[in-house]
């Protein structure tokens, strides 16, 4: 009883929240990633029965194993998922299915090594690790359509699925390859026209830069020019958002109306256009990883939840948060407090989360995340953290139908510019005296907005987020905008204009300080 | 009044001080860089207008601008520039023009990539920053002189120019192209004579790691002796003199006798061979940069000022100095408080100093540098500086033909040795414990000599640099040898000799350790 | 009388220890390395009387100059070396020859620079520095054998020398060429047999990086797979041995019954297999530094003898130790206190040492080991080192034959894994938050494996090592188990059988972790 008056209490303390509907959800879903191809041994059964008996209702599934359906080139085998989705669907537990693309195959890197990334500065990925490849490689993108369109057609008709992830934690990864080099000055042509325009835009008379042809455009390598490397940056935003709407597209054609296709963003990463790389998806999902312990404040979940939950406009899933413990040493290794697990749940509810979904059911045996707990040990008997899962499920099955598809209404929004968060990097404001380089510590996504989301948080202030590319303005009573370093007249007008109409903006330091492409 | 007290107050100050005359200078010359070409917007008659209201006397230009001059292979423009000098010349403020080969054009860097640094161990120089080409490349040196002698045929006889700066803050930048390393190996056998002769200069024996022909000088990349990395950075010394040199004597070719030619020295770079660089120079000049509130101390403004001062025993042009802030990040950006600008003014005379130039006259709104802010602030209105700047022109244009010219007489001078300031970077005496590779921190140049004359400043004793290639150690009462670690016989021959005849040397830890060759 | 007392007393504080024999020696060799070729000029004849005046009866020599031996490919000059052996000879001062392989001749790198190492991710070794070949180059085997026999051919028979070393200070070194990773395939195939297997037993289906033919195994570069990595460890810790062991053989084929083959290892490195790198040679000896003055604890000492004594279960030689200071900056360079050399070789022998050299005779003038000096200061006079080596010299003259060959019987052991080491190494627990890539700490060898062992040395316990590979498990009537991360089944069954059998084990955090591939 207490239990279930503690879950009432936290619904009664969300009073901007009301009931509304995106896509169909009757309940929150809650489980795990499930990777039974991980396991030394044979235990789906086994799995299947304790996710059941803890009440489990969705797995993710698949988004990590490209070679094993596609073990040789061009040859497909669907088998080993087939019967785990079918053994869920069985169970009464959903499936979400992910494309595998975020890590290629040992065969595809044997045959085209072409499609790892060149860094800047003559560096180059290697052979051994996830997301090492050119996400605009024509070759990459060939290979992965053909998987992409194979699984969905041997799965969009699968009773037990109810949506695709496409790829995994997609960010751009700093791609300097040849090819790459050549579509950002073509998007440049496109975009300024002539060189002429180039040269004041970007200011390249600075140390006598100019451009008089295409071709003299540098490689990213060694650039210094602010301009440059801010239109760089969205390029490489975009280039994500591409890749990623490409998918989405591509599942679309396949996949039911019933099903969503959706990706699994991370809050901490911004070089990544959230807007445009959801425009083609069902829903907004979300990986959030935060401390525990004492060092658990719940601000984590509520600002990635706040921003999902803003970029559009809707309730949102969490494909993955902690387990057990997570990080690679020992001194970070923090299992998770009696009743933490549980709160947890709440607070993403409490955000907008329709689903929670752990980082994962099994406890890896090998690799490079064996200490990146899952809700079993690596001795894959029911333990504590099993316990208070199951607890949780349980209550959800009782609950949840009133917890599901919550609506916050805000007063309070805070604007936030990916060009601002670029180019503070590129002219640091906290930087040690000799910085010269570009700093990579996005210390306005993660002191100046985080600064000021965590005083609203710890003053119980809902907040949403609004973005330059989507500025509903009018819809909060007070803006706040963080260092807007970079901003178009248009954005400053329609600001003044919010401000005019009553509306109430507090503005920090360096906002307008240079145009939108890095001039003061 | 009280102010005019002031100037003649730090004139008393300045015992030393008499008046002298180096090439024609009959006041103190009073301005600072200006591009107008950096700016978004035309306003050369704003500036002019404004300049000449506030006194100033003298602008730099044209040494960053390569591609303006010269905006596309073999075709070059001067109607902009020839403007801006024939404004300030009607407006009677001089003007320095310099060659702006230290920055290479886009069209230069993409016909010929192969002048850009191969640097230690594979990294490579790339395009998009100034100061990336191997000097001594003789691709660049062609299109250098070019654009020189273009510059020269069309600007030398303007009456408006009153000296020529020949590229700007060189050094040797750690080159290590191939061209460079045969160059390198020539330069040995010409000195050597034998591969026995170097194998037993070098102690080549140490490792067994004797060459028997040429062809087996390894390149520098990996290099642990330091007889091989002592005459390597001599060899770099003399690329950079090398290189002013001949740029100078090209100036020379043209330039009228009541014209200069000059280079801007910076007092923290010791990869240089100052004296061999300016053998072809009329006067010295540098760049100075220091902290400015509570930080100013004066010792940087001294320290420079004395140093060289000394190289050419005469006095020089403060090419470049703080306006108001400098440095990459807030943490460093401290404008100077109200006086300290008129204060450096003074401090730089009585070292000196016939001319003091701030970098620069605006502040830029693009590129790596815009918060190293100018006179005027990026509004280009009046300000604060502006009101300062004002100030101290209008005194100096009553004062100046007194502080003109000043010399100093010193009885205490520091020896300073480039080779030990090399030889101690290779064997650090106050690295870290497991060191192993050489140090860049110039621990002789920053912290045994500034130290030494540290205490002289703070005393109030006037201070001159010797240097074992102008060694004239019978003009002082008292010599200060910091570790000379590096001495040939001869150099500490007449050492003794100055002793013998009633010297005073004050001679610091590791003096005479090794040899010319860095041999113990 | 009181020294003598001192030596005496030294005796009696080792009740473990017993006399006893390994190959014939019937007093303590007490020496130093020597590079008469590194003097600038000609003292050989001074340099042997005073050593014998010291009362010394060892030097090594030749390890370090091929160049010398070998000047032109192929063309071999022993003459120099003749002489100092001869006058050593004369003298009565025993030689131990080494072989030169650690540091090419520029002949060799010149002809074949594919010898270099290739190392991760695309940094290359360069000429100018020691130990950067790829060990396994045929080519450079090829040439390393030539001057071996030749070496061996012209000095096996000379009556001074008692015995030779093999390359110095020998490692696993990073290399990543492309034939060490061919091998490394090679040797993939024989031990695993089908690539379902090493998919099965390395977890490859972790990021879907199963590999379907041999050629997907991927170059070490920026492998993450944890069970790879432990083989590719375990791989180049037996290449050393293949090394050691190819030339131990090879030596073996030439030198006389009474003459011995060793090399000289490292206490502090792991990236070697002792065991089998030894076991082709006669008798254990080491290299050890450590701090002085206060620093000076005798556990470097302790450690590293109590080590390399149990490799090979017998007494064992120091082939280098501190003679004055050691450290490539002032603030690590402190001379031993007087007394602390002389404590040091009673530490030494206490720990079963049957020789003691220091490195070395000379102070070297030149290249980057000047302060690493030895006996003999850079004036190499007779000073306050030569003073106490020759006093103790002369005390081991008197009771060195009753030093010699002592045993020891200790009835606590440490059982050493590298496995472990290097698992814990790629899977750190003690890094900081964000580590991902593997450490180089090596913190089980040098801070949980040391922590134990301190503890003993503190406590006067005796200690020996044990190994997986050499088990003797009941000698001991306590074996302390450091964390042991790695171990197969067979393992843990005999360490349950001996405590089964009374045995007594301490076994720290995360023993047992992971199976014999670094699957949890």
């Amino acid at each position: 009883m207490k239990k279930i008056r503690y879950a009432l209490l936290l619904l009664a303390a969300l009073p901007f929240l009301v009931n509304a509907q995106s896509i169909h959800q009757d309940n929150i879903l809650y489980g795990a990633a499930y990777y039974h191809e991980y396991m030394p041994y044979e235990r789906l059964d086994e799995d299947v029965r304790m996710m059941k008996e803890a009440g489990i209702s969705v797995v993710r599934v698949g988004e990590s194993t490209w070679s094993l359906f596609e073990p040789r080139d061009g040859e497909f085998e669907f088998a080993w998922m087939d019967r785990i989705i079918d053994k869920m669907h069985e169970a009464g537990i959903k499936v979400i299915l992910g494309t595998p693309t975020y890590s290629i195959p040992a065969w595809l890197w044997h045959k085209h090594p072409e499609i790892l990334i060149d860094y800047r500065n003559g560096r180059e990925a290697s052979y051994g690790i996830r997301q090492n490849m050119n996400i605009t490689s024509p070759t990459f993108l060939f290979y992965s359509e053909r998987i992409i369109r194979k699984m969905m057609e041997h799965y969009a008709s699968h009773p037990g699925i109810i949506g695709f992830q496409v790829d995994n934690e997609t960010e751009a990864r700093g791609v300097n390859n040849y090819d790459f080099h050549v579509s950002f000055v073509n998007h440049l042509k496109k975009k300024y026209k002539t060189t002429e325009n180039l040269n004041k835009i970007w200011g390249l008379n600075y140390w006598g830069m100019t451009i008089d042809s295409w071709e003299e455009v540098p490689p990213r390598d060694g650039v210094t020019n602010t301009g440059y490397k801010l239109e760089w940056a969205r390029f490489n935003r975009k280039a994500v958002a591409d890749f990623l709407t490409w998918q989405s597209e591509i599942v679309a054609e396949y996949k039911r109306d019933d099903q969503f296709v959706m990706h699994c963003f991370m809050p901490s990463v911004q070089n990544i256009d959230q807007i445009a790389s959801a425009s083609k998806m069902d829903i907004m999902a979300m990986n959030v990883y935060h401390d525990q312990q004492d060092g658990l404040t719940g601000n984590e979940i509520a600002f990635a939840g706040d921003y999902f939950r803003s970029v559009k406009g809707s309730n949102y899933l969490v494909t993955e948060t902690n387990a057990q413990t997570i990080g690679w040493t020992s001194k970070t290794q923090q299992p998770p407090y009696p009743g933490q697990m549980r709160q947890n749940v709440y607070a993403h509810i409490g955000s907008g989360a329709n689903m929670i979904e752990y980082w994962h059911w099994h406890s890896i045996h090998y690799g490079q995340e064996i200490y990146w707990k899952g809700v079993l040990s690596h001795d894959l008997q029911p333990n504590r953290a099993y316990a208070e899962v199951s607890k949780t499920a349980h209550e959800l099955q009782k609950f949840g139908t009133k917890l599901v598809n919550l609506k916050k209404k805000n007063d309070v929004a805070i604007l936030f510019s990916h060009d601002s968060n670029d180019a503070l990097n590129f002219m640091p404001f906290n930087g040690s005296g000799s910085d010269w380089e570009e700093s990579t510590n996005n210390a306005y996504r993660s002191q100046l907005v985080a600064q000021f989301h965590k005083v609203l948080y710890q003053n119980n202030i809902g907040v949403d987020f609004i973005f330059p590319e989507q500025l509903n303005l009018e819809k909060y009573k007070l803006v706040i905008i963080p260092s807007l370093y970079v901003a178009s007249d248009e954005l400053l007008g329609k600001i003044t204009d919010y401000v005019k109409n009553g509306g109430h903006v507090i503005m920090q330091f360096k906002s307008g300080f240079s145009d939108e492409n890095s001039m003061v």
